[in-house]
């Protein structure tokens, strides 16, 4: 265990070389890569993300000028910051991104919008753009651990620690020194923020965090390329973000197993387009509705146990007013999986206020378990208990969701769910869907990484 | 009381009108606009300043593209995003900006920047400038004041809450209705942030987080008027700023006499170029050196008796490695009073390492005292105990130190502070900061805010 943890991290960001990611994390990582195109695509028309997008142009302010980097929603192109910070807004809307169990960071949204800006700024090869981005997964992820529970309470950890994930994803894009990485950290957590308050209100503040961890990052690690200094224990030092917003923070999280554990390939894959903390009880009670072949009509009410961090999230909501806010509400989402066999981006568009939906709504309760808890969030395990009207009381469970690493997605399903966001948002046509996810694929093998779109598209 | 002080805090920055705001307000409004000019000239040249506006400019990519907005270091122009940025991190870098004490804000150098350059992108005129900014004092210092002491000890107030002030004041600028600014409020919330971990590092954070909270706060402002919804209570919310950043947070002082106490004129101004916690005891000391006519050879040894808050900002630097850690750190300030009667830039950038302020330093410590913790942060009283060497025990004691309300600077001291601080950066020529002075003593009567500099300057 070293006196340093943050100086460790950083060198391992800083010195992270592609030939020494086994090949099955340089895999897992173009299908999360992939997982995240389509997320981007799907923000497609999003009113939070479109706003966001307008405000980068103003702020901008050149319309005339151009840049090597894509927007992903709308084809144009600009700098690497206002790429990062649009299509990190993007990329959230659709609740379709991966999360990461342990640490409750979703990875993708905020490093893939700097890698591939910066690969695409700097004409990258592609096997820089994976370690960066591994790079990025390995340092968000075990910052997110180290965070603990009482930070995810308050905080979105993928705002705040999204923000060192970007900026570990930058530093290893720009190939900053380990001295220097060391400063990005420094520069990107004291800009680190995020707080769960606008859940209640369905407002639009969750694009906004992944925008600006994402821009935020990047900027860190711009400016530590060019001499800017930032605190050297960023993380664990006595005034940093632990002491501020932690009180379970554990420091030796902050370097477990580095370079032996791939924390990347522990990232799950989003089969529901909803909070994630609602596909467990999800799968579970989908698993009863299988095995005794239930109508939704038989059911009388279901019971999701679940952990705190469940509650604390998705407490406030009772009654959703908007899309957005019926991904966060455990009623909705397990209306929808019963009536129409899948929680997806068109299911919720059309009909989470339904009539079926809401009357099954009313019959989910959700309950503290104390396995479920205690497990929690190394797993996450779904446990249901069905009444039926006709008076049986049934139990449902699974111990890996859909889309977790036991269980994870086949490059087919995550070609499927692309297709379909591409579709939903209209992003890209079937046939420009198909293009896009050919040229995905072989991210890793690009010489250059360039533009996603139109002439100058790598192969 | 109100049961949503967000709202009513909101409504208030949205609806101060110039002519509801009494003469002397407006009056200490303009001296404090003087007196950040200057502080912006002042950082121009320093390594961290100079680093963000690179930052800046390559962000936006544009080296062609203009815009209304001055960069007040370099005489450019840009947009008000990037100037709010720059000039943010311009005017709190050599710590001579003004700070409202019970708040331990610095509201100018997060509140001008956002006013100004909004100013000159709308062609707003100056009743409209000063009605903006008061808002952003009034609700910045309120907000300060809600966080309480607590947050204080690891958040630098001016990187969070600055992000309110700095959001409100661009709210009114824009002319944001009650339910707008309440919507920039959330936005700005959530992205509040700022440690004081960077202090003991040295390392350049203090920028950053003033460039950021200005430009957050405009962004903030900005996205509302584009109907981005934001956190209805991102201040007093039971997820909220004061749930995840404060212990000691007190909703009633949101709230706290709006529109009849005018809290603007509660703001000190800097005499000494050090961190404020420092002054009370400079002034102190002064008076000791005064009324017994002691040479600094005399002193044996000084106690500070200081406020718990002076021992959490400046406690971490034992020996300065830079002119800015000596800014914070008390035996370097007390050395330079002692023996140069001043600690100005000057006297900062020429002897903070010096023979015999170093040598004085050893023999300052600071010690805790209940009288000065329990006034503070309401009233800022400096306690010096000087020991001589020839056995003598001196009490010294002021009230409130040089440039507090009740001993505020005269507009000849606060010209011939800004005329300083341009010379000691080379920002303007001795006839250029008269011509800048004698147009910003003049902003509130301005029919149009325009340009600073060159041809299209105001009159």
């Amino acid at each position: 265990m070293t006196d340093h943890p943050s100086r460790a991290l950083a060198a391992f960001a800083s010195q992270l070389r592609f030939d020494s990611i086994p090949p099955h994390v340089v895999e897992r990582t173009v299908n999360l890569y992939v997982d995240w195109l389509g997320s981007a695509l799907g923000g497609k028309g999003a009113r939070p993300v479109e706003t966001i997008a307008r405000f980068a142009r103003a702020a901008r302010g050149a319309p005339e000028a151009q840049g090597a980097c894509d927007v992903i929603t709308d084809r144009t192109r600009t700098t690497a910051y206002f790429a990062a910070m649009t299509n990190g807004a993007a990329s959230h809307f659709v609740e379709q991104d991966d999360v990461h169990n342990g640490s409750v960071l979703h990875p993708a949204t905020v490093v893939f919008p700097v890698t591939l800006a910066l690969a695409q700024a700097l004409g990258a090869s592609g096997q820089e753009f994976i370690a960066a981005s591994v790079a990025g997964y390995e340092v968000g992820i075990r910052v997110g651990e180290f965070m603990g529970r009482s930070h995810y309470k308050i905080f979105h950890t993928t705002g705040t620690v999204g923000t060192i994930a970007a900026a570990a994803a930058a530093a290893r894009m720009l190939k900053l020194t380990p001295e220097q990485t060391l400063d990005a950290f420094g520069s990107a957590g004291t800009q680190a923020s995020g707080l769960w308050e606008f859940l209640r209100d369905a407002a639009d503040s969750k694009q906004l965090h992944t925008a600006m961890a994402a821009a935020n990052g990047l900027m860190a690690a711009q400016l530590a390329a060019d001499g800017f200094r930032g605190a050297q224990r960023i993380l664990e030092g006595a005034q940093g973000m632990a002491a501020g917003m932690s009180s379970d923070a554990d420091p030796a999280k902050l370097v477990d197993r580095l370079g032996e554990r791939w924390a990347t390939v522990e990232t799950s894959f989003k089969y529901h387009a909803a909070c994630r903390h609602t596909h467990p009880a999800a799968d579970a009670l989908l698993s009863v509705i299988e095995a005794y072949r239930l109508d939704p009509d038989d059911i009388a009410s279901v019971t999701a146990h679940v952990h705190q961090g469940a509650i604390d999230v998705l407490g406030s909501v009772v009654v959703p007013s908007t899309v957005h806010q019926a991904k966060f509400n455990m009623g909705t989402v397990l209306g929808l999986v019963a009536w129409r066999g899948y929680a997806g981006v068109n299911e919720f568009e059309r009909d989470y206020s339904a009539g079926d939906i809401a009357a099954f709504r009313e019959r989910v309760t959700m309950a503290l378990d104390e396995e479920v808890d205690r497990a929690y969030p190394a797993r996450w395990i779904g446990k249901v208990t069905v009444t039926t009207r006709d008076g049986r009381t049934l139990q449902g469970r699974v111990d890996e969701p859909k889309g977790d690493p036991g269980n994870t997605l086949s490059r087919d399903e995550i070609a499927a769910k692309f297709v379909r966001l591409a579709a939903f948002s209209g992003a890209a046509s079937g046939e420009e869907a198909q293009r896009l996810l050919d040229a995905a694929w072989g991210i890793a093998e690009a010489q250059r990484v360039s533009t996603l779109f139109g002439e100058g598209a790598s192969a």
